[in-house]
C-alpha cells in the first residue's frame, strides 16, 4: 500500500464497532430476494436495499459512524461537509440525531429536491458556484473559523467502516438462509461503499469475489485497477448517475479496493435506465440511477453469474420525480 | 356466525399449515420501518411490504396455498380463476410453479400490463365483456367442462389461511424486536386479507386492534360492520383503488372480520394519491393505489396512533407506469 500509513486504514474490528454505534439508529435494511430476478439471471440474487436506509441512501451509515465518534468537547462546534446529494443528507441526519449543527457546502445548481431535503433535516446550506469557487476551500475555511469537524464523503476510516456494516449484514442475513455470498457487485465512485463492503464481507467470507461498477466514460476505478495507480476521469458530469461523479478513487479507499476487489465493470446510461425501470416494474423498488448501476450490470449480462449466490447493492433512491417518471414510461 | 358452517372457517392451525406450504416458495417480505414515518406519526410504524411478494402482491400467498392443496389426481385438469388484476397473477404463478394449467377469466378492458403479466406467467386468458357477460358463469362452465378447480379470490378457507401467513410473520418479526402489534391497518375489499391477517395476529396477540380501510364511496365493509349484515356498494368502479372494487364482503370473510375487527376507516382518492407519492419520495417503495390505502389513512390522521406500535400492510405494487408517473409528479 505504498507510502500510505496503514494504521489509518479501517479493519474488520472497526466495522464491528461501527455496527455497535449504528444499532437501533440506522435501519437494518432488508436483503431482498425476488424470484423473478433469480429466474432472469439463473442465479440466487439478493439485493441489499439501502434505498430504505435513513435519508434514502447508504451514506447515513458512514456519516453517523463518523459524527457519533466526535469527542463531546468538539461537538458544540458542529460538522461541515460538501456534497450535492446523498452525503449531504446523511451528514445532516446524523448531526440532527446527535443534537449537532451541520453545515453543508452545496453547489448553487444542486437539484432542488436534494437541497430541500438537506434543509428539512435542519442543516445550514452554503451555496457555491461550481465554475468559480472551490468547495473544499470553502469547507476548510468554515472548519477553521468554527472549530468544526469535517465529515469527508469517503476518505476516512470511520466513514469506510460505517459503510462496511452493509457487508456485515449481508453475510449475517445470508448465513441465516444457509448461504454465503459468492459474487458481490458494488457501484463505485469515491470507493467508500466498495471498500467498506469488501472489507466487511471478506472478514467473514474470504473467498467472496467483488466487482465495482461505474458509468461508461467515468471508469476511473477500473482504469486504476489496471494501471495500479489512481486515475482520474476526463469529465465531472454527463452521466445519468449523478451520485457516481467523483473524479478519482480515494487515497484511503483505493488501497483497499485494489487489494480486495481489483476488477470492475461499466454500465451505459441506457443499461442503468433499464435497471431503474426493471426495479420499478418487477421489484417495486424506487432506485436512483447511480443506485441501480450494479443491477444494471447484472441485467445486461456483463458477468456470468449462473448458479451463483450473487449480491447487488441498491445504494440509493433519491431520484427526482420528473426524471423517474421519464425513466419508467 | 348465523347459518354459516363454522367447520369451513379457517383457524390458526390452517395458517400454520399454510406457512409450511409457502416456506421457501413465497417471499418472506420485510417488515419495513422508516424513521421518517415514525417521526411523522409519533408512533412506531411498520409496513409489511407485500409489494415485494412474488407477482407484486399478497395474492400469491392464498393462491399458492389453495393450488398446492389440490389433490394430485385433480391437478391435471388445471385451475380456473376470474380476476382483472392481482389475483390473476397470483393464481398464474402458483399454477406454473406446480406445473399446472391456469385459465384466467379477465375483462376485455383489463389493464394491458396486468393482462401481459398474467400471460407472461403462462396462463391462458379468456376475455369477456363486462357489460354483457357474467364472469362467474364463464368460470363455472370452464370448471365443469374441464374438471378444473376454481380458485376463488377470497371466499375460501385455504385462500384466507394463505393471506393469514402475513399476520404470523408480522408477529414473529416484531417479537424479534421485543415488540407486539397494537394497531393493524388493512385495506379491505372482499376481505380475504383482513380476515387472514386478523386471524393470524389474534392467535398470538389477542389484544391487538384492527381497522379495515376502504375507498370513500366503496365502504361496504364499514357499513356491514355497522348493520351486522353484508352490505353492497352502489358502484363497481370509480375509485383510483382498482384492486379494492369487490361489491360486498365475502360470505366466509365477513363473519371473521366482523368478530375480530368490527371497525373501519375510509380514505379518499386524494389521500391515497398522497400516500403513493409519500411512499415514492420518503420510503422509496412502489405501491399501487389500493395497496397504499392503509398508509393513506395513517398519513391523513384518521386514527390517533400516538405512542403505539402500528402495522400497515402495503398489499400490492402493480401500478401502471403512466398512472404512477402522474401520481408522483
Amino acid at each position: 500500500m505504498g507510502a500510505l500509513d496503514t494504521a489509518i486504514l479501517p479493519t474488520a474490528a472497526d466495522i464491528d464497532a461501527a455496527a455497535q454505534r449504528l444499532f437501533g439508529v440506522a435501519v437494518r435494511t432488508p436483503l431482498v430476494n425476488a424470484p423473478v430476478l433469480d429466474a432472469a439471471l439463473g442465479a440466487r440474487v439478493f439485493l441489499k436495499a439501502e434505498t430504505l436506509q435513513r435519508t434514502g441512501s447508504f451514506k447515513f451509515r458512514g456519516a453517523y459512524n463518523k459524527v457519533s465518534s466526535i469527542p463531546l468537547a468538539r461537538r458544540g462546534a458542529g460538522v461541515v461537509a460538501y456534497s450535492s446529494g446523498n452525503h449531504a443528507q446523511g451528514v445532516a441526519a446524523a448531526a440532527r440525531l446527535l443534537g449537532m449543527r451541520a453545515t453543508i457546502v452545496m453547489p448553487s445548481d444542486a437539484p432542488r429536491a436534494k437541497r430541500a431535503r438537506t434543509l428539512a433535516l435542519g442543516a445550514e446550506v452554503v451555496a457555491y458556484d461550481r465554475n468559480s469557487e472551490d468547495r473544499a476551500a470553502i469547507a476548510a475555511r468554515l472548519v477553521a473559523e468554527r472549530g468544526a469537524t469535517l465529515v469527508p464523503p469517503y476518505d476516512d476510516a470511520l466513514i469506510i467502516a460505517g459503510q462496511g456494516t452493509i457487508g456485515r449484514e449481508i453475510v449475517e442475513d445470508l448465513a441465516r438462509l444457509g448461504l454465503a455470498p459468492e459474487i458481490v457487485v458494488i457501484g463505485a465512485s469515491g470507493g467508500g461503499l466498495a471498500a467498506g463492503i469488501s472489507l466487511g464481507v471478506k472478514a467473514r467470507v474470504p473467498q467472496a469475489k467483488f466487482y465495482t461498477v461505474e458509468p461508461e466514460g467515468f471508469d476511473d476505478t477500473l482504469r486504476s485497477f489496471a494501471s495500479g495507480k489512481r486515475e482520474a476521469n476526463a469529465r465531472m458530469s454527463g452521466s445519468i448517475c449523478d451520485a457516481l461523479m467523483s473524479n478519482t478513487p480515494g487515497e484511503l479507499t483505493f488501497p483497499i479496493t485494489q487489494a480486495l476487489i481489483g476488477q470492475g465493470l461499466t454500465a451505459s446510461d441506457a443499461e442503468v435506465a433499464r435497471a431503474v425501470r426493471y426495479a420499478f416494474e418487477e421489484l417495486k423498488l424506487v432506485v436512483e440511477p447511480g443506485g441501480a448501476i450494479g443491477l444494471a450490470a447484472l441485467l445486461a449480462g456483463k458477468l456470468d453469474v449462473t448458479g451463483k449466490v450473487v449480491v447487488g447493492v441498491l445504494s440509493g433512491g433519491n431520484v427526482d420525480a420528473d426524471l423517474f417518471a421519464r425513466l419508467i414510461t
